[in-house]
């Protein structure tokens, strides 16, 4: 027997005409490439989105054709995020980080008929294009410059839309809405493909009370990219709930970042530990001259949240920082931190501590994690396994990829990597990546653990554990060490740091420093790169 | 080109599991027919839950069959939410305020084949047993009496489901979760079969942090039945979050249900107007006696909220009322009334008159309204027409009706019945059913309205206005006043109260006395038999 209730699908358009009629006057906001102000509201945008996806179709571009972007955090970026999808088209963000071999070869696989491309970023652009099956340049001109042969520009790809009468039309929620590659160490990258319906319910999910629990009056500063696993969702999060929404374009230091909190009142901060840390350091040089009142949550992911920056945020500027877990792969929000009722603190830390484990899974996203001697893990907080993920926003099959099925269990569930305890309450602790995980005399050290505990200390602005080869015990870990400018930190000094709260035998055998740990594109520490230097450490 | 996730459907297991895992030690209680406490656990719930699936599996019910319910709100009772459904059968709750030939027609026209009744019930169910189709009766037996032959404990069809294995069936989200009937007024009763999908998303769109808002550590009075509309679906909404809740039995007097939110430190309650209204009455008459440190809201629907009550909570209480509105055909939560970001009271009650309108949609609830003369209306808070809505849990066709197509337009929205006006942010306010409207020399009266003001007397208790046939105008309103015990009012002192605030044209010309109001089996007024009553009053 069947469910008689209406037949409407789970489409963006709802997301966008919700906007558009219940939050016309609504504040969208973004900072141009030259500094200065863009100030529209849900009202403009979406009709915009409505012209551009008129404008695009008016180009030649069909049902499932992808249009890729190569942007900023900006208005126009944003309300691609609706015209792109809502016009049946796919919206392929490219991250603007790869070298371009790599982009060449994604929108290549990806199959890009048309691109989005900043001004400040054709220079970008024009290294990779030729190696392209990209038939359409629009550039999001902002400077007014002169375009390249054969681009157009944004503005009038929109002109051209606005021209004829013109209605999102009705689409299938199993429609592909937008692709993402994953910035894989291994291996070519790997595309993601979301569709309408997994876009929707990552954004229900991500709106409920439980999770980040936003909600109309909040100011939402995405400071992680548009062309990153969605950023989060905020678009259309924001969208649907009418938060205010700030796009900082590609100022990301530290004092841009605070003046538009001070400056748009915001509520709401989403951002990668890294620029977090630099925000967080902003504050601490310049005491007392941004207006913080406003400012509630910053929701953190990206890579593990270090503890005392959660303790910094929350003690000295009244800022409640929510861990939120999640991948290219899972829409991305997967898990999120927050204390659970009735949660008692026996130590000072411990709150905090609780709140750098990667949380409990959102509604409808279920979790198990195995490790491949002993079968799933018990929820102990103690075992360790590799996490398994299953829900509606989750990935089914990489698109166009002749590797990558091992990454998929035989009862359909997707396997993330990570190296996680399950705590007997549900959350999560990320013990290592399954690839960057230490083992020494058969038994699990958690790099990631001794990471955050030597980012813990004063002198130390970035540190990276990894295992390598060691003649009695097969491998071992050592510590790759960034210091604070003018300050320095001996081997034995990391270790008595840590002595106090780890086993003796995951002490690190050597301290290395080094100027700056690899990142990838994504501003993941390459522990690979970092392997392979490091090989021979233990081996003279 | 499709999306490339993962095909998870949106079933009810999935809650269910959730609870089980993440909140095992979560309080659910429940109030017994003989008053006495039932405290149970959702991990003990929905362990039971499976076992009654395997349960009534064992009984020789097949996917998809129908399992009524006729009980109270109790732990039983919502244990069969969970166990029906998922265990791929159609949860049927049956509405125990009706007539037994009504119960009798829905039972027959729905096809139950068994029913799940509280031992304090069977005397009604023999009232019409014999002319439905149920062929298994199981007990929910609190009282230990003596079962009417053939009928089963519900605790032996637990004990029978837990001596196999058993696990809930993987169901695609079409499949029919639960029926329930609408009371209409006219025509016979029909059945809204909402499927897994329509559940599950009832259940998103009311956790969101703009809609009710409920979240881990809140504690819900589900005071709304669960065999009406789903209890605003409480049960399920509570389970994923992980509330604690609380579920009152047949003792829904005033004094009962203050014990209950003191005792369990109720967060959140859940009820009609008339239940909060007797509420209020009882701490009124009883100041100093409850401890409600612990309530923050009540979320009320059903019938219009009346403004006095939201003030009253909110000042003498701080309890904030929000209201909801809903059908049964909508699951029911499609709107709700909070005060929007940036809400500017021009008076001291606007704030309270706000909140008595019935709220903006729901996210993905989409809203309209037409008047047959003039197409869809403005959106302007003046212009009334008839509320159309659209969604993914409203009813697309009624079950096995031979009317009703009537109900939906061509382009396949739901026409409600209420008469409305939409204001400029989007919010619904209703004037009328479009059944009771009253019109006079060609303009529209808002019964609504003028009883709302009505209810404002201090010696009013209840009051309907009705529209009655008038020489000169074709049709005029009446009032018709049930006054407070010892309480008098003339017709003259009700036009004085209510003339500041309408147009002349508004005032009643005639107020009737009456002792009670006639109501529904869902406690509506009966507005039809107060018109057949006092059709003439007018006319001579």
């Amino acid at each position: 027997m069947r469910g008689q209730m209406m037949d409407v699908q789970l489409t963006l358009d709802v997301i966008a005409r919700r906007a558009e009629q219940l939050f016309p006057n609504v504040a969208v906001v973004g900072r141009r490439p030259d500094r200065s102000i863009h100030r529209t509201t849900y009202g403009e945008m979406m009709r915009r989105a409505r012209h551009l996806a008129a404008g695009l179709e008016s180009l030649g571009l069909s049902r499932g054709d992808r249009v890729a972007t190569l942007a900023w955090n900006s208005v126009q970026h944003a309300e691609a995020y609706f015209a792109v999808p809502c016009g049946g088209f796919v919206c392929h963000t490219l991250n603007l980080r790869l070298h371009p071999d790599e982009l060449a070869w994604i929108a290549t696989n990806a199959g890009d008929r048309a691109i989005i491309v900043d001004d400040v970023l054709l220079p970008l652009l024009q290294q990779f294009r030729d190696r392209t099956p990209i038939e359409h340049v629009i550039v999001i001109n902002t400077s007014g410059g002169a375009l390249p042969p054969g681009a157009m520009d944004f503005e009038d790809v929109i002109a051209r839309g606005s021209a004829r009468p013109y209605e999102f039309p009705a689409l299938a929620e199993s429609a592909a809405a937008a692709m993402c590659y994953t910035s894989g160490t291994t291996g070519k990258p790997k595309g993601v493909v979301y569709s309408h319906r997994s876009q929707v319910l990552h954004c229900f999910g991500e709106c409920m009370s439980s999770a980040l629990g936003m909600r109309e009056g909040d100011c939402a500063l995405a400071i992680v990219p548009l062309f990153h696993a969605n950023a989060w969702g905020f678009p259309y999060a924001c969208a649907m709930l009418g938060l205010r929404q700030v796009l900082p374009g590609p100022h990301l230091d530290a004092a841009s970042l605070l003046e538009l909190i001070t400056g748009e009142r915001v509520t709401i901060v989403a951002g990668v530990p890294t620029v977090m840390n630099g925000i967080l350091a902003g504050l601490e040089a310049n005491p007392g001259t941004y207006d913080l009142s406003a400012w509630q949550m910053a929701t953190v992911g990206g890579s593990a949240v270090p503890q005392h920056m959660i303790k910094a945020f929350r003690e000295r500027h009244q800022v409640d920082v929510v861990q939120g877990w999640g991948m290219t792969e899972t829409s991305p929000l997967a898990s999120i931190s927050r204390l659970p009722h009735g949660f008692v603190a026996t130590g000072p830390d411990d709150e905090d501590a609780y709140r750098a484990r990667q949380g409990r899974p959102v509604p409808f996203m279920e979790i198990r994690a195995r490790n491949e001697e002993t079968g799933l893990i018990a929820w102990d907080g103690v075992a360790m396994g590799e996490l398994e993920v299953r829900g509606p926003w989750v990935v089914g099959e990489y698109y166009h990829a002749d590797d990558g099925a091992e990454r998929f269990t035989p009862d359909g569930w997707f396997r993330t990597g990570d190296i996680v305890s399950i705590h007997a309450d549900g959350s999560i602790q990320i013990r290592d990546r399954s690839k960057d995980v230490i083992k020494t005399g058969g038994e699990w050290v958690s790099s990631v653990a001794l990471e955050n505990a030597i980012m813990g200390h004063p002198a130390v602005a970035e540190a990276a554990v990894i295992g390598v080869p060691e003649p009695k015990w097969m491998e071992r870990p050592i510590a790759v060490v960034v210091c604070k400018p003018g300050k320095t930190v001996t081997h034995e000094e990391i270790v008595e740091h840590l002595r106090p709260h780890f086993a003796k035998w995951w002490m690190p055998d050597a301290t290395e420093f080094i100027d700056a740990i690899p990142k990838s594109g994504a501003g993941k520490f390459l522990k690979n790169v970092l392997r392979e230097r490091f090989a021979a450490r233990l081996m003279t």
